[in-house]
């Protein structure tokens, strides 16, 4: 008899559910919900009650309508009971973070709390605690906190320790009222087994939980704010569950919501890019995934815990159990290209797009694929959104070097790529060198699924096979995985996440080698790039500070004078 | 009786005739003639001689034509009569310079040559001769040859003596036939008065000639070519005028030609950058003249013979008898906002442009006006042309540095804008710490008259008052002043070129006056602008030649792979 698992994506705009084929990962049905409410950074629901600037924020009740509409919708469009479906797993965005009370209610649904920005859900993307972030940093360093290198030497503004501070400094009623502040990921599986299990990889990778060592010490709280003391025990847990364990079982309650059956296994809360690990099969050390969209998140497990400069975390047990799981991150992606074909691309391309019935990314792609490695003549340092690893600066900014009078766009265009194909080599030399071993890379995500010419130009840069997620919902199957392993081999399910990954993980059967005398010219091409990386971005010309300085300056005259006038 | 002079200035594409009122300098009539064989750098006038790449020829025919319509249209035009005209002075694109035989006669106008591609003129941005310069400056400076650093160490390809010799090399009977080879503009000037007058501009700026050395000896040519060894007794001349003379008078053929009166004063040949100092009223020291087009000249009066790094010349008489003329350059000013529009600048901006009934300049311009100084947070080095002054090094190429995924079109132009006025300030600097005063600063050209945020960024940048020439056709209006030097006091003209200046060179009533503030955190960029400068300039990090010669391999290696296929 066949079983199924589920697999629910919770993203930044809607949430996704896929049926997935126990044995085989075959997808069997997706249904997408959109948020009702979206992504909230003008205006709370009540329409009225302005936010802040950098603010970002989600409704909770968004959350369980995605289970209400999606699940349904998948055993139905698949014709599956849901008596063979054995596990769920949902991943989320992360740090994606709201306040509950003693029962598990988000504030936000409580009649007194429903008009305060406070009580809502601080999206990942929620950038206004930029000064806690700030001044934890500070003391954090002050204090010579050991757990600062574990995360490339600084806490950022998203994760959660800086959106709690903020929340105590701004509502200090709101913070007060809250029993718990969780992740949403765990909160949305609370909602569906009736008990709280923090999963250990946002444990890890966003409240700067160790294995070991568990959270920061009082002390260091208490050097933040008094009030933030016993922030852990006040306001957290230190129950913190490893991701593949089983969370619980679909209620009564959540049975109705869902129609699933009461009893189905659930699998402890997960995020999308760690989740995507096991779907593409990997369960060992050595093997990076690349999670490629607006931006590249690089995920890798480890035997050991070694501290590696940059790198955005290393969390045991925070991906696959019984590993080290190391992130390192890449700021600006698919956004760079976005910005390079809104701002800089003449009139002619997209008339020419057009006549031939393709995008201007198509366009451009094309043009960029006739050039010859190095034929540009350009350079480019991949900073237009500051950089994440390895050098954990977000006020630097990006170069283009080379430009003629002859530059064509798509040379641009094709520079900003090698650019962030730079970028990665970067992070996975500097895992190598601090003895994180890199064998394998994988690649999921839009980009890597549909820009041939960019996968190539990472084969080469890197000087590795790139293999490809065969599923274009790769964060969904890998919840379904992870749903099976909840359920258990008894169940028909798997014991462990090993052995899904061994039935369930797929890669396509297109692996992108590198070619030698292309790999060649990029090795010459990355010294020059690691050799301006270096100069920028280690302190010899900071140049991109005091340009930034000077803007910051001048928009403040600018300020003035408009209040002036 | 009100007299007249007239100016005749050959451009690139036209040349151009202007009746100037002697005494005030009012400009009474003007007529353009567009050259018949505009620039030939594909086929020869036969359609079927092929040009190789990097050569621009001109056809000598074309300019006796400018002459012989457009002097008696502004005549007409004007209602004036021949009789009040008491003189002619013209002025030249240079090095622009062509093979005649022993009657004046260009070769190119002769039966047996008429096909061959080396008896035309060759322009000055014919670049073919590019292999015999690199060969003159190595062994130049094997020589230790001091004239080199008149010239900032370099003799560039577009000079008299690489051009002469490519002629020697490739067609060696040309060069046989060949009585001497001689600048167009002096050219010109033998055809009105029937005398060769080789003018001590030219001969300084662009044949290596020295007042007091004269030219480089026949040692020095016959090491780079035996052949060579006599070239300057067997091609050109020994016998050089300095500018400000009279050439001669009209003939009785040239005044058939033109319509003008035999024994109209001629003055010797000019070029069009260096015969607009006196048209703004500069005759003395320490007055800096920017011509600003495509690139930028810019041209200095000194007292003494400076050596100062990556000028483009020193020479006695060269501008203004009595005075040594400093000559220094940027490649790229006008092009460089050329080549963002065509390449960089979005639709959206277009539609704008469009609806609004404006160009994409004045749209650009209208949006980074309203940008602070520094508020972009965008800093570029102007080299996507190279730089000549100061570093006269053709394989640097351009930088474009501190882009966000905010940064918007509008500041790149205005980026742009900004570096070419730190390229300027940099030689005002160089001048000054190298023992040459300047205390104020012209500018002539399109614009400097037309772009009004451009000039205010300059007068911001350098700190100094910029005054702006009165005249839209400068150089004509300085040749015609040359003219009227030629009659001579006697005949209603003027004894001297500063006589002239002070009653006919004039500048617009409006200065341009740096901004306090402006220019204070234009110093602080300017600082970081120098530190690039140097760093990518000055051999610390020559990646820009690195990823040229990667460039230039992966062109070889793509051209090899078309001979293949």
């Amino acid at each position: 008899m066949v079983k199924y698992s589920i697999g629910v994506d919770y993203g930044t705009q809607s949430g996704r559910a896929v049926l997935v084929e126990v044995g085989t990962g075959r997808e069997v049905a997706t249904a997408v919900k959109p948020y009702k409410h979206g992504v909230m950074d003008e205006f709370l629901p009540n329409g009225t009650t302005k936010l802040e600037h950098d603010w970002s924020l989600q409704h909770p009740a968004d959350y369980l309508e995605v289970l209400q509409v999606t699940i349904p919708e998948v055993l139905k469009s698949a014709q599956v009971s849901a008596d063979d479906v054995i596990g769920l797993g949902i991943d989320f965005t992360a740090c994606t973070v709201l306040p509950i009370d003693a029962n598990g209610t988000p504030l936000c649904f409580k009649d007194e709390f429903i008009n305060h920005p406070h009580s809502y859900v601080k999206l990942w993307k929620h950038h206004a605690a930029q000064d806690e972030a700030n001044r934890l940093n500070e003391i954090a360093e002050e204090r010579g906190e050991k757990f600062l290198q574990r995360y490339g030497g600084k806490i950022s503004s998203e994760w959660l320790f800086p959106k709690v501070w903020q929340i105590l400094n701004e509502a200090p009623e709101i913070y007060e009222a809250t029993d718990q502040i969780l992740e949403a990921t765990d909160w949305v599986i609370s909602e569906l087994t009736g008990e709280i299990n923090r999963n250990s990889c946002t444990a890890g990778y966003k409240a700067i939980w160790h294995k070991q060592d568990g959270y920061p010490s009082n002390e260091f709280f208490k050097a933040l704010d008094p009030r933030l003391e016993n922030v852990v025990e006040e306001k957290l847990s230190t129950k913190i569950v490893s991701i593949g364990s089983k969370a619980g079982e679909i209620t009564e309650k959540a049975a109705k919501l869902t129609g699933l059956k009461p009893g189905t296994a659930v699998a402890v809360a997960n995020v999308d890019a760690h989740v995507a690990v096991p779907a593409v099969g990997i369960t060992e050390p050595g093997k990076l995934l690349m999670i490629m969209g607006t931006s590249t998140c690089h995920i890798l497990l480890g035997e050991e815990e070694k501290i590696v400069p940059g790198m955005c975390g290393v969390v045991e047990d925070g991906v696959i159990p019984g590993f080290m799981g190391y992130e390192a991150g890449q700021s600006c992606v698919g956004d760079h290209f976005e910005w390079f074909t809104e701002n800089c691309v003449p009139v002619s391309y997209h008339e020419e797009a057009k006549e031939r019935g393709i995008n201007i990314h198509q366009l451009l792609t094309e043009k960029a694929s006739q050039l010859q490695v190095g034929e540009s003549g350009l350079l480019a340092l991949d900073w237009w959104n500051g950089n994440r690893s390895t050098l954990v600066d977000a006020d630097l900014t990006g170069v283009l070097l080379g430009a003629t009078l002859l530059t064509k766009p798509e040379e641009i265009y094709r520079a900003l790529i090698e650019a962030t194909a730079y970028g990665t080599r970067m992070i996975v030399e500097t895992f190598r060198k601090y003895g994180v071993p890199v064998n394998e890379v994988y690649a999921a995500g839009g980009i890597a699924e549909k820009n041939t010419m960019m996968m190539q130009i990472y084969a080469d840069v890197l000087n590795m096979d790139i293999k490809i997620s065969a599923s274009s919902q790769t964060p969904a199957l890998g919840s379904a995985m992870f749903g099976a392993v909840a359920a258990g081999k008894e169940r028909g399910g798997y014991d462990s996440i090993t052995d899904a990954a061994k039935d369930m993980g797929r890669v396509k059967d297109y692996v992108y080698q590198p070619i030698n005398d292309q790999a060649q010219v990029y090795d010459q091409l990355f010294t020059e790039y690691a050799r301006l990386y270096d100069y920028f971005g280690r302190g010899e010309n900071n140049v991109m500070k005091t340009l930034k300085k000077i803007k910051k300056d001048s928009s403040l005259g600018k300020k003035e004078e408009e209040t002036v006038c």
